[in-house]
C-alpha cells in the first residue's frame, strides 16, 4: 500500500512544507494600490504596493539596517522608505538613499520578487527568480470575464496548515455533513468519485455526477429551480495553488446538448487559491463565478454571503483540526478509503513537487550576493 | 533524608505525570446525556454521551479518518455521526459506516473506555481496559444519599498541573491565609496534624483535631453556632482521584457519645475528584455534603455560593504556581515541614501508582490492534 | 570588519543576555511603599517594600516552601507573610516563623538583594552581592535636584529585548522617521554624529550638535522659541542601564558664553532607565528634565504627555521588532552604517560587561549556602 491510496497512513509534519519554484496568489488586484500591503507567503514576509503607473511591486517585508518591517513605512513615489531609519529602497530593491552619509553600501538592498496580475490576482514567485523566467501562472480565466460571467469573492485567513484546506476541497463528501443545509445533501457523500492524477502538469481531477439529487440551498435560491436536479462537480486542482471546481446543475434529466452547449445548464466556476502563509497557517480566498442571473444583484448579495458563510465553516472546522494535529504525537495514523483518492493525489503532486524545488537550489527567493538575499 | 519526609527536594516534572490502569471522574452524571460531552483525561480526549437507554458511553474524541473531533459531531441513535465526513460509530467503538462506499473497512473503529456511573460522578478507565475487570472506583456515598445528606457541588477547571491540587488539599494550614476570613482561623495553621499512609491500599490519611478554635464563617453562617467550636478535620486521600475531607464540628467541648453517635455535631463530607486533564491543567471536581440544616435552600445556596469562593481563591493562586514553576528551572528546591507530611506522602503513593501502571504496559489505553488504538 | 564597526552582522540571540553584577533600576521610590510591589529584573523575580521606617526591602519573589510569590503576600511589620502558608520573612530574607511548628529550618531564607534609593530610583544589585561593596550606581542628580529642574516622567513596559532599546536610543536619526512631527527634523537624520567610546568605564557617547535647525513641536510648544535653532545632542550611556541625553536648544546663532555660562540656552535632561525583565521584556523608564518655565504647570503636562507619545511610538515598533526577530531564523543579518557607531559601541561593551558577569561566577544573586540561594 503507498500513500496514494486508500489506507493507514501518517499524517505529515509542517516542516519543510512549502512547494518551492511555484507562482502563489497573494492578493486580489484591488488590494494592492498606493498602500503597502504586507503579505507572507511560503513563510517569506513580503510588502506588495503598485508604481504610480500601476505596476504591482513585492519585496522583502525586511529592511536590511535592522530588520524593520517595510510595511510598516511610507511610499515616496515609487519607493519605499523605512519607517525607522529612513533606507529608501526602489522598486528593484535597491537601497538608493541612507540617513547621515551620502554613499550607499553597495550591497544595501532587498529582494524584489517576480510579479503577475492575471485574473484580478496578484501572484508572486516564491523560489529562484531565474526560474520563473517562461512560466505564467495557471488561469482562472473567469474572474476577470465579466462579460460572461459575474463573479463574488473574498478571502479568509486559515489558522491551519495549507495541507488541510486541499484535503477538504479534494474531498466534497464533507459537504454532506459540514455544510448540510448549505451545499451538502446526501446524494454528494453517497456517490462515488471517479480520481485522476496527472503527475507531469501536477493536476488532479476529481469528479462527481450525481444524476438525481436534492437541490441545495445555494442552488434553489440563485436559480429558481424547485424540484430535483442534475448535478455535477468536475474538479480541477492545479498543484499547489489554484483549485477549481466546474459546477453544473440543471432540474433531473436535463443535459447538454449533443454538439457539446448546453443552453438549459446552470454553470458555476468556483475557484480557490490555497496560498500557505505560515507553516500552520494559509490564506483561503475564493471566488464563485456564475453564467446566470448575471445582472441580478439579489442574487450577487445572496451567493457572496452564503459562500462566505460555507467558507466560514471549513474555517472553523479547519482550524479545530489543526490544534488537534499540533497538539497530537506524530505518530497518530489516518484511515483513509475510495473518498480520499483526490485528496491522496494532490498529498503526492505536493510530495514530488516540494522535492522538485528543494532539489533545484536551497531555499532562497531572490538575487544572490545581497545582504538580505544570503540571509533568507 | 528520603523524598517523603520534611527537608529540601527537587520538584516533579510534568512529564510521564498520569497514573494509568485507574478510574477518574470524568463528569457529573448530569453532564453526561443526549448532547456529545468532550473532556481530555489524563492526556487523553473522550467524548461522552448517554445512549437512549441512558448508559454512559466514553469513545475516544478522534475519528480514525482524518483526526476530527467526534465530539463535534451529532447522535443518530446511540451512534455518533462525524461532523466532518460522516463516519458513523456504535457504542463500543466501532465504525459502521462510512461515506460512499459500502465495505467499511476492518481496523476502522476508536477506542472505547470502561465507564461506571457512581456517586453521582461518571468514572472512567484510564488505562488497559482490561485491567478494569473487577475493580470498581472508590466511594463518596453520601453524594447520591439524598436520605442523609444535602449536596452542593460544582467543577472548577484548573490550568495548572493535578500535582498542586493534591499538594494544596493534603495541607490545609493554608486555610489560615488563602481562605482567612471563609474557612481558615488561626487555629487551622497552629494545630499539628498526625499523618498515616497506607501504601498497599494507595491511602492517605491526614487528621487535625482543634479542640478549641474560633468558628469560621463558612461553618457559623451554615450551623448557626454563636461561639468557639471543636473542629475535626479527618482527610483520606483514595490515590490518585478521590479526596475526602470529613469534617465534624461541634461547640466547644461537645463530644460524640460513648457509643459512636454523634447527634450533637455537624458533620459535613466535602470531597473532591482531583481529575487530570492535561500535563498542566485539572478538572477540579467539589461537593460539600451536610447532615444539617437539610432542608433550608438559604444554607444550600450560601454553602454552595461560599465555596465555590474558597474553591476559586485555590484556582486563581495554583494557577499563579503553575505559571512560576512552568517559567523558572527545574533546579529550584522546595523546603518542606512538617505540615507537608501528607503531600509528601500522597507524592510518594502516587509515584508508586505511576511505575506500577508504566510497567504494565506502554501507555494506551484500549482495545489492541485497531488503528486508533496503535495510534494512542 | 568587526561587530562594532558598520557593515554586516548577525543579529544575537536573547540567551545569556543580561549583564550581571550591576546596579540597575528596578521602581521609582515612589512605587515602593507599604504595598508588595513585583518586579522581574533579569530574569530574577523580586518583591520590593518599603520598611516602616522608610527603607526600601528587595528580597526573592519565591516563598523556600512551595514557590509561591511573595508579592501575592501580606506585610506584618517589616515581615513578609506568604499569603500560602504563611511563612514569614524579615528583611534579610530569614524565614523567622513557619506554620504548625516551633523549630523553623536552618536553611529556611530567600535571597535578599543590595538595594540603593538615589536620584528618585530604586536601584537593586543583581549579581554576587558580596561584589556590591564599595559600587554605586551611576548619576542623574536633576532627577532629584527640584530647586534646578522640574521633572515628568513614567515607565512603560516593553514586549522586547532591551538591546533593541538600546540600539533605538543610541541613534537618534530615527526621531526623523518614527517620531516625525513630535521631536524629528530632517536634520537630525542629515546630520553626521561623533561617537567616543570609553571601554574602561562602560560609557558611550554620542554627539549631533545641529546649528540650523528646524524647531520641532516638542521644543517649540515648551520654550516658545518660533524660528530656527541650534540643536545640541549630546548621548551618555552608562551600560548597562543607564541612558542620558544632554539636550541643548536655543534660536540659531546663540551659543553659550565664553565663560561656559549659557544663560540663553533651553537645557533639557533626558533620562532613560534600560532595564531588562526577561530575556525579551523590558522596562522602560523614562524621564524629562527641564531648567525652564519650570513652574509652568501647562509646560509640564504637555511635555509629560507628548512624551509619552513618543515613547509609545518607539515602543510599539520595537514590539513589532522583537516579533520579527523571535520569528526568524538566527541567520538573518543586518547591514550597519555611519549612524550605527553609537549602537555598535554600545554593543561590543555590553558583550565585555557579560563576560566579565560570566567570569565572576555562576549565576546567582544572593547570600550563598541558602536554599533559595542554590536554587536560583
Amino acid at each position: 500500500m503507498t500513500a496514494d491510496t486508500p489506507g493507514t497512513t501518517n499524517t505529515t509534519k509542517p516542516a519543510d512544507t512549502f512547494v518551492r519554484d511555484q507562482w502563489y496568489v497573494a492578493a486580489y488586484g484591488s488590494e494592492v494600490g498606493r498602500e503597502l500591503l504586507a503579505r507572507t507567503v511560503c513563510g517569506e514576509p513580503l510588502v506588495f504596493y503598485r508604481t504610480e503607473d500601476g505596476r504591482p511591486v513585492a519585496l522583502a517585508d525586511r529592511c536590511v539596517h535592522r530588520r524593520y518591517p517595510l510595511s510598516e513605512s511610507a511610499l515616496d513615489g515609487d519607493r519605499v522608505v523605512c519607517g525607522y531609519h529612513g533606507f529608501t529602497y526602489d522598486t528593484t530593491g535597491t537601497c538608493v538613499a541612507v540617513p547621515g552619509q551620502k554613499r550607499v553600501p553597495r550591497t544595501a538592498r532587498v529582494a524584489a520578487y517576480p510579479v503577475v496580475e492575471q485574473d484580478s490576482f496578484v501572484w508572486v514567485w516564491i523560489g529562484d527568480p531565474a526560474r520563473s523566467a517562461g512560466t505564467a501562472p495557471p488561469r482562472a480565466p473567469w474572474l476577470a470575464d465579466t462579460e460572461n460571467y459575474t463573479t463574488v469573492c473574498g478571502m479568509e485567513p486559515l489558522d491551519a496548515r495549507y495541507e488541510l484546506l486541499v484535503d477538504n476541497l479534494l474531498d466534497l463528501s464533507h459537504e454532506t455533513y459540514l455544510h448540510g443545509g448549505y451545499i451538502g445533501t446526501p446524494e454528494v457523500a453517497a456517490t462515488p468519485i471517479t480520481t485522476e492524477a496527472d503527475d507531469e502538469n501536477a493536476i488532479v481531477r476529481v469528479s462527481r455526477h450525481m444524476d438525481d439529487a436534492e437541490c441545495p440551498p445555494f442552488y434553489a435560491r440563485s436559480t429558481g429551480i424547485e424540484g430535483r436536479i442534475t448535478r455535477w462537480q468536475d474538479i480541477e486542482y492545479l498543484a499547489p495553488c489554484l483549485y477549481l471546481l466546474h459546477s453544473r446543475i440543471a432540474p433531473t434529466g436535463v443535459l447538454p446538448e449533443a454538439d457539446g452547449s448546453d443552453p438549459n445548464g446552470f454553470h458555476t466556476e468556483i475557484t480557490y487559491a490555497i496560498t500557505p502563509s505560515t507553516a500552520t497557517t494559509t490564506y483561503d480566498f475564493w471566488a464563485v463565478s456564475r453564467d446566470f442571473a448575471r445582472d441580478d444583484e439579489e442574487v450577487s448579495r445572496f451567493l457572496h454571503d452564503f459562500n462566505r458563510e460555507v467558507v466560514m465553516q471549513d474555517v472553523v472546522a479547519l482550524n479545530k483540526l489543526e490544534k488537534v494535529i499540533a497538539a497530537e504525537p506524530d505518530t497518530v495514523q489516518e484511515l483513509s478509503i475510495n473518498i480520499d483518492t483526490g485528496g491522496l493525489a494532490a498529498r503526492r503532486v505536493l510530495k514530488r513537487l516540494r522535492e522538485a524545488g528543494r532539489a533545484a537550489g536551497a531555499p532562497g527567493g531572490a538575487e544572490t550576493g545581497t545582504a538580505a538575499g544570503a540571509a533568507r
